[in-house]
């Protein structure tokens, strides 16, 4: 596997032509793209390519209008921390409202549904290059029980995001039972590693992964940019989740069910219990 | 980045010499190793090593003895997933104890302490290959919110873990105020990307990311195997986290104190309220 950035795609603006950019940038000799490569593209420049950049004096009310669902909250000194899950069913501190990288007074909020934006840019790619290329749309989120952010697939086309690996027999000829790897989000953060944050390069190519970009097309048929799935396959149900609520917010859940429950059977035996001293 | 399988280790047994068949992996002239390369080894092989295949009738118990602190829990149809913190400080399914890969009537155990252990392994090679390497140790995990597993470094000596972004400035020389990157887990990640799961192939070379294996000589000296931190600073404790209860256990752990608070409210109160028929 072999991994590297494609520089020069320059300032994204509203309205911009993605693919004919990117395109642009894979001009240069080293970086041409070849079958079989994904693109791994931060949701930044997507997001300004789609005029996502939107006026708000208020970032925390820009948080509130993408939140769904609350998840945990915890205040500092200097502000409060909410994880939520938002419009596109991510579930990530501050709904995935960026406030670097934009100008005072506006902030950057995440693609409408970056599924359809990978499946218009993968689309566009394949038929301007005749490749048969990936696309996974990219962006930073922390993680429970672990310190520091990785970078995850939020949106997907033309490339398994699950490799489903259940009912295959491990080195000594065992069944393997519970292993799906989520290969999409471990690309999204082999391409964090040379992209950087700081450094400009929302783009990076990920070659010698072509069994995943092939495995969807014989999964798929000649229409991988209509396959099921993408990145939203990633998203676990709430309702499945054994981790939907913050402790915090769990335990107070249950404090208050707890509570009202309490004072209702205090009250159905009490007198009784008073009565005959067995309180 | 250029990410590559060091095949033909074969079986490992217990009290290998890991680094001499790492080595001895390393001779094919493509595999040949280089300065600032990150090896990245699976957990698996380095139990094997250390002679971590135990007798266990029973799984479960092998669990349960392997649990500092119970998580979460599940019933499904057929067995109970746990997810519990273990000895080693990490949050997983079954505690790390691996069944698959183990003839019958045994389980693999992780390492006692994976990051010592990859000390170990960094220190012998660095001895005598004379290159300035890394070392990882990986293992796979599910993650709350999101389908599918991922690998992450449970080990780690010779290159940084975290790459700490904060105080630095973005593109537009706004501050980006929280980025850390948890680099060591999305190495991992690409790592696995590379040696999947069922093809036997437990090591990885990651190459490009000098920088990692640099910074840290530059920060802790001419000693890196001795730094503070490894895989172990990827941990963070369950006082600072937000998830350390599964959600059904916090709600759970609420309703006792609540019922208990609410049945205390209400004797203090209830007779009171009961003659003045504020109940």
């Amino acid at each position: 596997m072999h991994v590297f950035v494609l520089a020069g795609i320059g300032e994204v603006r509203a309205g911009d032509d993605l693919a004919a950019l990117i395109l642009a940038a894979a001009e240069s000799p080293v970086a041409r793209l070849a079958d079989g490569d994904i693109l791994a593209v931060t949701s930044k420049i997507v997001s300004k390519a789609e005029g996502r950049q939107v006026a708000a004096t208020d970032r925390e009310q820009a948080i509130t209008d993408e939140t769904v669902r609350v998840v945990a909250t915890r205040v500092y000194p200097g502000g409060v921390t909410r994880i939520v899950e938002n419009r596109q069913g991510l579930v990530m501190a501050a709904a995935g409202v960026d406030a670097s990288n934009t100008p005072d007074g506006t902030v950057l909020l995440l693609p409408v549904d970056p599924d359809a934006s990978a499946r218009a840019l993968c689309t566009a790619l394949r038929a301007r290059t005749g490749l048969r290329l990936g696309v996974l749309i990219t962006d930073t989120v922390g993680r429970p029980w672990r310190e520091g952010q990785t970078d995850i697939a939020i949106g997907a086309a033309g490339v398994a995001v699950l490799d489903d690996l259940r009912g295959t027999t491990d080195a000594s000829g065992r069944q393997l039972d519970v292993t799906v790897a989520a290969v999409a989000d471990e690309i999204a953060g082999a391409a964090d590693l040379v992209k950087g944050k700081t450094s400009g390069n929302p783009l990076a190519v990920v070659r010698g992964l072509g069994r995943l970009v092939e495995a969807l097309q014989l999964q798929q048929g000649p229409a991988p940019q209509d396959a099921a799935g993408g990145a939203s396959a990633l998203l676990r149900p709430s309702e499945t989740d054994m981790f939907r609520l913050g402790t915090a917010e769990a335990v107070a859940e249950g404090y208050a069910a707890g509570y009202a429950a309490g004072i209702a059977a205090a009250r159905a035996a009490g007198p009784v219990a008073e009565r005959s001293g067995r309180g």
